[in-house]
């Protein structure tokens, strides 16, 4: 006999604390124990102190599968769920884990819209040394990030693009959890982030979901093993919840292209949209674009589906696509067809190489934050930003470079940001005397 | 170079969640990050759920020895520190981790007493399974546990003996931290179980401890190891805070002694007091009494010590030491001079064994539990308490029964709260048709 266990017999009604004590000493939480805690929590009825001790518990315990797809599912339903199927059909949806210079759906959608994928997209907007899509848009003036719901549909039945933020109380749960996760040590647990990225995606209606799982000094997966298992994960919860999930690893060891600043970011897109921009970026969208364009069975090959996307690029309709975007959201036209007309920094300098030798490293994280010191991020949700303000790095780890060579421009809002940040700059950038290598863009694909 | 730590310099001011993490990370926090948080929490401008967190990282991921005693010390000091030192001396106190039927402190105390000792207590109430001093004092009828402070040293000076509850607002952040541990599942962390206890005794002006630890079915502790590891951790607070402290581990695998509920131990010790009582339960006392006085220095051996612990016993001296007391409080004396007229139960019924055997086990847990059931105990802090009932045991662990001997004597409100009481007090006691062992009274001494 153990009194301890003759306790919690199954009739016994569940109880906030039983179920962290249950995750507390490394046990699994059942279905029902998680629906109760996210709906409890929702509600109020289960107070911060009690969510932020089981979220501890949970980052150092760890979660199964099954349990992070019931988490998932349960913050997915604690508002509504969009049902997009009657406009989309199979709805696909893409989403990066957020890197520096991460620019991808300014150039991915417009280039998948153009080959025939209806695009119904919620982005988010930059926090911490991670850019966001949305302070991206609104370095064009007039472009509106919130539309009403009808006004999204309308849009994407119109034109088959739209790009705004969230126009519905998507996984409320999941936005109540991350503010307390954010101040409570309790955000780098691979089973939270991936039933956070998750619930909003299922919540946002996605039934084909192509993840951009990003590893490196840039990246909030720091290790490509950490990254490989919250990849993982999230196929898995795809896979336990019925939805189609593709994940791609992708360096963030350097930043993404070179622009990172909100209007410098926009021009590098629209120069990708033009057949131009940086390889490497360039190269990032077309993989990208292939796996949606496979995914939702536009075509049959990842070969082919980055030839539809590239003939995109080159034949300027996906630019085309994005202008369209543009005015139907209301952005000011001019300065998509004009990109020197978008705002523009007080102080521009650009910074040579004082030595000839070959780039070792970028640590693309220092470059993130010191954009956000710049003004054009924010420390904390309420802050404002500067869209002028960044960084454009000229060069790419495995550069040879010659000295008096250009390496970083600088945009900053006055001299002394200026000042802070060249130095800055200049300690992210590491230099060998001898041949060093490139660096992938992708690790890997796990679906 | 790590920007990651460059962002961590000394000079940035402290932050709760940066203490969280260090703490999630498993690394130790430094006095100065432990002062900051108690204090902050103290004060209210920490929250709840930052506080919760930091308890679920630390019963995880533990703490040294010089974290714990950091945060003895930062609980201490977060009210009062009473220096009792004018009227004691050199202040020895005992605390007792809590079991079944656990009445030492109502013997002890008026035998070091009448050995010269100055014995200032400040006792608890019972939660759980486990009993409180003050709950089985209140017994008697009109004795007083709310002593002003004046009171409380008037008498010490006076008669050499108080027992009552706390007279000022000891370690506020210890009763804060406790009632958050309570609902969030962080009661079961060896370092705060350890700074919680130490923290109190240190406010409360001790300066030399002897402490109770008991291990077994009936004790928070329940295996031997982690009484030993929470026993060895208070001596180091100790140490490391300039305190003497004596733990001796107890067995608490069966109850103390035979009575368990309030007035029923009460009688037990009023029994004991006049050289009577259960044998396991008077020599726990000598035991207990012995290092309190040779710890005090007023006996140079233990064996000396307990022989003068025995004399106040046999020669009705520390029973009048009690009476004393009693009266000073202002309980009714007659009730002590004969204990057949403290509360009574209504319905009393003796259980006697329907088979012959040896007994190979006696849940203290369960017991005590039991108890509860009755009226005996509180579930929750506000619930009041029947001083009548209980449950008194007849035999111990290693005793061999005829069929027809006494096992139990119920002392219940009602038939059917016995009917209840019954079965799961029978169940409680394990039978063996071959010879048991008994069990030891202690485990060993650390110090």
């Amino acid at each position: 006999m153990n009194p301890t266990q003759s306790d919690q017999s199954p009739h016994r009604p569940l109880r906030a604390v039983d179920i962290i004590i249950k995750k507390r000493d490394g046990l699994s939480l059942s279905k029902e124990e998680i629906d109760f805690f996210i709906k409890g929590y929702t509600a109020g009825e289960i107070p911060d102190y009690q969510a932020s001790a089981l979220l501890m518990a949970i980052l150092l315990r760890g979660m199964t599968d099954q349990e992070a797809t019931d988490l998932t599912m349960a913050m997915a339903h604690s508002g509504e769920i969009l049902d997009l199927s009657p406009i989309l059909g199979n709805a696909v949806d893409k989403h990066s884990t957020g890197g520096v210079g991460d620019k991808t759906t300014l150039v991915v959608e417009p280039v998948v819209a153009t080959c025939g994928l209806k695009v119904a997209k919620m982005s988010g907007r930059g926090l911490g040394f991670s850019g966001g899509t949305l302070d991206k848009l609104e370095s064009i003036p007039g472009y509106r990030v919130n539309l009403s719901r009808q006004e999204f549909l309308d849009q994407v039945s119109r034109i088959g693009i739209v790009l705004s933020g969230q126009s519905a109380d998507l996984a409320p749960a999941d936005g109540k959890l991350y503010a307390l996760r954010d101040v409570t040590g309790t955000v780098p647990s691979i089973p939270l982030i991936a039933s956070s990225i998750m619930s909003k995606k299922i919540a946002a209606g996605a039934h084909t979901i192509v993840l951009d799982v990003k590893t490196g000094n840039g990246a909030f997966m720091e290790t490509l093993d950490d990254a490989r298992k919250l990849a993982r994960l999230m196929v898995s919860i795809g896979r336990l919840s019925g939805r189609k999930v593709i994940a791609l690893l992708s360096d963030m060891n350097q930043p993404l292209g070179c622009a990172v600043g909100n209007a410098l970011e926009l021009a590098e897109a629209i120069d990708t949209l033009h057949g131009g921009g940086p390889h490497d970026f360039r190269e990032h969208c077309l993989e990208a674009a292939g796996y949606l364009l496979v995914a939702s069975g536009k075509s049959a090959s990842l070969a082919e589906a980055k030839s539809m996307a590239a003939r995109a690029l080159s034949d300027d309709s996906a630019f085309e696509k994005f202008r369209l975007l543009v005015q139907a959201q209301g952005g000011d036209i001019r300065v998509v067809d004009d990109p020197s007309l978008l705002p523009k920094a007080a102080v521009i300098e650009t910074i040579r190489a004082e030595q000839a030798g070959w780039i070792s490293g970028i640590h693309a994280r220092v470059i993130g934050e010191t954009v956000i010191t710049l003004g054009g991020g924010r420390a904390r949700k309420t802050d404002s930003i500067d869209h002028s303000v960044g960084v454009v790095v000229h060069v790419k780890v495995g550069d040879q470079v010659e000295a008096g060579q250009p390496l970083v421009t600088i945009h900053a809002k006055n001299q002394a940001d200026l000042g802070i940040a060249k130095d800055r700059i200049l300690s992210a950038i590491s230099w060998s005397d001898r041949k060093t290598e490139s660096l992938p863009l992708f690790y890997g694909v796990i679906e």
